[in-house]
């Protein structure tokens, strides 16, 4: 199953980088899901810090953003999802 | 020379999809430039949308996020600055 890493508006981006780039060279593929407008710019500052990380050892991140309905405390939202791998 | 659209906090995600389909059609690559959270975050919505919208075409969009320098009124501002591109 693949992993998903749950980005919030306080995590930073530093570190969900350095955890995209271990589920990848662990996965070869991870899955970041981000709630709201400061949550998803941590997430995609998070991967343009990754592809730094990875670039390398010669692999080039991608991500491929989606909406994901989810539900917080019997509310539902809708959450972006970046499913981020080597090209 | 590559198209950059510059998404705003006010710009609104399908409109910018609708853009991104057709720079995408027409010279097969686009750049989608946002400075601040709420624009990253309409950026991000919109190469979701677009995806949507090119898929029926074959069309399979990723996106390469970076940082990049910009200046806004003798201000150096960081933007984060998508490539999105069928696969």
């Amino acid at each position: 199953m693949l992993d998903v890493l749950r980005v919030s508006s306080k995590s930073t981006p530093n570190a969900v980088a350095g955890a995209i780039a271990g589920v990848i060279r662990e996965q070869g593929k991870v899955e970041v899901q981000a709630v709201g407008a400061a949550a998803s710019n941590q997430a995609i500052k998070a991967v343009a810090i990754a592809r730094g990380y990875l670039a390398p050892a010669g692999l080039d991140l991608v991500c491929v953003p989606a909406f994901v309905n989810i539900q917080i405390e019997e509310e539902v939202r809708t959450a972006i999802r970046l499913i981020v791998e080597p090209r």
